[in-house]
């Protein structure tokens, strides 16, 4: 039996800001709450330096729905607030959710303002989940976002991801390595996320081993006689190439010469990991250990990782944490969630926030985007439809710019497309069964290797395009002159 | 009965690096697991522009202590992974912690290379908590410090801790929370908080809000029907001073008439805060509102504040998320936890990690700190005394530099000392009942208080001393000359 993570577990109703349940009470006396909307998760920046984001946290936010329950302690707890009333809680303690989820998959790449989960139901319903739905895609998408980076400069090395002690809390660890193993890395130390996610653990000793010993070469000859399979030696507790080398080369040659055929293999964890990488990596090899694992860790992320291969540096593993677990360069994703439309009858009437700046300016309606795609199967550029207009599949296909919605924008050459969108809840229910986390890390690698390198560059990547509909195009600009102020 | 927080939890053993387990096991096979050792707790830099850190998470970390267990699954799991025998695994079912934690209680101000917390117990258990300490303390004195900088901005007004939708999953949420509060944070959205830890909670609507009613005018109407007392309207939807504002004295205005005197309350979440905080504090005067509360909340930190009330804006209450939450501009503490001392029978053996570079060498032996207070209760500093070591008590007190043990360093006019440490926990059981959080907070604010201006500057503080005892100062210089290496 596999632990639950938190959003199977009780208690999490709420998992919410205050103003959600003041509103939803609000919605609810004002006889409003029966009202139909529809909301839009997006980002509007990416982190910096970024040319796309890995979605990911959806699976846990389907399983936070579906779990969605006001306990009776919820209740009373809200009850001491003086905020709500009896007849409210008692509409709370037998609240079921029946949102209709639609939203792309784990492991899809997004770009700035493409909706990537859409909510339809009431106005009450799809208010009160905002907060563990902002709070779940956020920081995995941040997450898988960083580590698809770090992979990418790797170059295909294995990236084992370190970060537990400097994640944010349990949780942050827990979510963090569920996102990271998505984004591509290869495992984690989290035992944690290893028994919950079924992802593969990695690690060996730290410095603690060795100098809990009398000598390094004794704490070295201890764990090569329990792992004699596992066995990655920490070099650097004294001296890295003065004793902490020699002695790893004398356990392994101890070890060769007893059988275990055991490759060589050590952790370099401070100092000029491109110099010591190689001198360790001239030492074994000249020692006769052949073709020696040398993983590198301390503070590593994408620019060093990057740096390190352009020097030469002879390191074939990357342990990453705190840069990668904390997205360090930009520990938050700005996603939003926002309200796109109001039900009128049986028509939907599109909505829009305003803002001083154009390109904070929403996109109004209920949007689905579709991905086109070239006669080699890279991605082209995506296009934002109003839910149920038709979609033009190949060739040139029009729209509008997002940021001046007056003015045509094509994509030219599509041999391909792809409807982003899948429906995962109908009106509460599960549509889709959960997808296994190796599918949906499959689907990431599979999806990055299909992304023209222009948009992986580690700096300065160039700008993949997304696009308006035809429909969504002339709503939008409607809707800029004429909002719905009163 | 509130629900149980993270710690208090069920299959929280697992929540380790699986280095440690790894360790754990070695130690055990090789006899060595009864090795009493001594680990402590400390970090070497303080976030960037930081004059102190607030210490927290020891509450967390020792109810995680109290209920470590490892279950029958958490074995199961360990099993497939085909590192850890069955006679190992008994012994884990069976475990339960005997450790000995010294510590600062919560709210304790700390510096570089101080400790903050002491482990003292077998090789094994000290291992075995490692992560999950680390992971605890860490990211809680981080937004605990990261609150009180931004409080420190705010001089004295309210912060509200609005950052749950981008903290680090649902825990960085509460965990971050809770360290928000003891950092100054008057209240948290973030309910589940306020549920388990009995923080205020606050918040009160959102531009859905707005946007799904037929009019502004009707949204604000509804809301101050709703919320007579706890109305403050946001105004920042469309325009915010040719309709927001306006509408909102509309509102506030038709209230007095009823005669309800709720203040007039406004929320700005865009825009120049500044110069809309002072026209609309100004539009509302004039409109006969006396002494309106202006919230201010969007991408705040404690730099933002401090700019904008050097440019007088009428900003009275302060919603800061995404900054405080994830500690934008540091995401994480680089707290680390090093084997100090090793017993050999009656006796403690101090023992070093040395680096290449002086400043990371770590401080053998068992210490505690002591801090020295002047005749105004400003504290002058702190001395690491070895465990046992007889103390200075005022006077000058003598010690050695921590960069170089062989130089002398001097406390003057000490009129007060006070030993930081507490024992949380002697041989697996606790010795004092966990602090309630508002004393917690009420600490960390009399410590701040009593903090010298030159350590809370947000820029360029100047350097807290903290040196070594002679004693301390003596192990380290002749460890240095001859450290552990065979």
């Amino acid at each position: 039996m596999p632990a639950q993570p938190w959003c199977q577990r009780e208690g999490m109703a709420l998992l919410t800001d205050l103003y959600e349940l003041t509103m939803v009470a609000g919605f609810w006396k004002e006889q409003r709450a029966s009202q139909r909307v529809c909301f839009e998760y997006f980002f509007r920046r990416l982190p910096p330096n970024a040319g796309f984001a890995v979605a990911a946290g959806l699976g846990p936010f389907l399983q936070y729905l579906e779990h969605l329950r006001f306990s009776r302690d919820d209740l009373e707890y809200l009850a001491t607030l003086g905020l709500f009333d009896d007849a409210f809680l008692a509409y709370l303690r037998d609240f079921r959710p029946t949102l209709t989820i639609r939203a792309v998959p784990e492991g899809t790449l997004v770009f700035p303002h493409e909706p990537i989960l859409q909510v339809e139901g009431s106005v009450l319903e799809a208010q009160l989940v905002e907060t563990a739905l902002l709070n779940t895609l956020n920081y995995q998408t941040l997450i898988a976002t960083k580590a698809a980076r770090i992979c990418l400069a790797a170059e295909g090395e294995p990236v084992m991801e370190f970060g537990l002690r400097r994640a944010h809390g349990p949780d942050g660890g827990l979510s963090g390595s569920r996102a990271a193993y998505i984004g591509g890395c290869s495992s984690t130390s989290n035992v944690l996320a290893g028994k919950v996610y079924g992802i593969p653990v990695s690690g060996t000793h730290a410095h603690s081993w060795v100098m809990s010993f009398p000598s390094e070469l004794e704490a070295f000859r201890a764990f090569a006689r329990n792992y004699p399979d596992r066995c990655v030696l920490l070099v650097d507790t004294y001296d890295t190439l003065g004793s902490g080398v020699p002695n790893a080369i004398a356990v392994f040659k101890e070890m060769h010469a007893k059988g275990q055929m055991a490759r060589a293999a050590i952790r370099l964890d401070s100092g000029d990991l491109a110099k010591l990488s190689k001198m360790a990596h001239r030492m074994m090899t000249e020692a006769g250990l052949k073709d020696p694992l040398i993983v590198a860790s301390n503070d590593l992320d994408e620019d060093l990782i990057a740096d390190l291969k352009r020097q030469g540096a002879r390191i074939n593993a990357w342990g990453v944490g705190t840069h990668l677990i904390t997205s360090n360069d930009c520990p938050a994703l700005s996603g939003v969630y926002k309200l796109v439309a109001v039900a009128e009858g049986e028509t939907w009437r599109p909505k829009i926030k305003i803002s001083s700046n154009i390109e904070k300016a929403t996109d109004p309606g209920r949007k689905h985007p579709v991905r086109y795609y070239d006669a080699q199967n890279h991605p082209l550029g995506d296009v934002l439809y109003t839910n149920g207009e038709p979609i033009a599949r190949h060739g040139e296909i029009e729209g509008r710019r997002r940021s001046d919605p007056h003015v045509r924008a094509l994509i030219r050459d599509a041999v391909r497309s792809e409807n982003l969108f899948e429906t995962c809840f109908e009106r509460g229910e599960r549509t889709m069964e959960p997808a296994p986390l190796p599918d949906i890390r499959a689907r990431a690698l599979r999806n990055i290797a299909a992304l023209p390198d222009e948009f992986k560059r580690l700096r300065n990547p160039e700008i993949y395009r997304v696009m308006l509909s035809e429909a969504v195009g002339r709503d939008k600009a409607a809707l800029l002159e004429n909002p719905d102020v009163a």
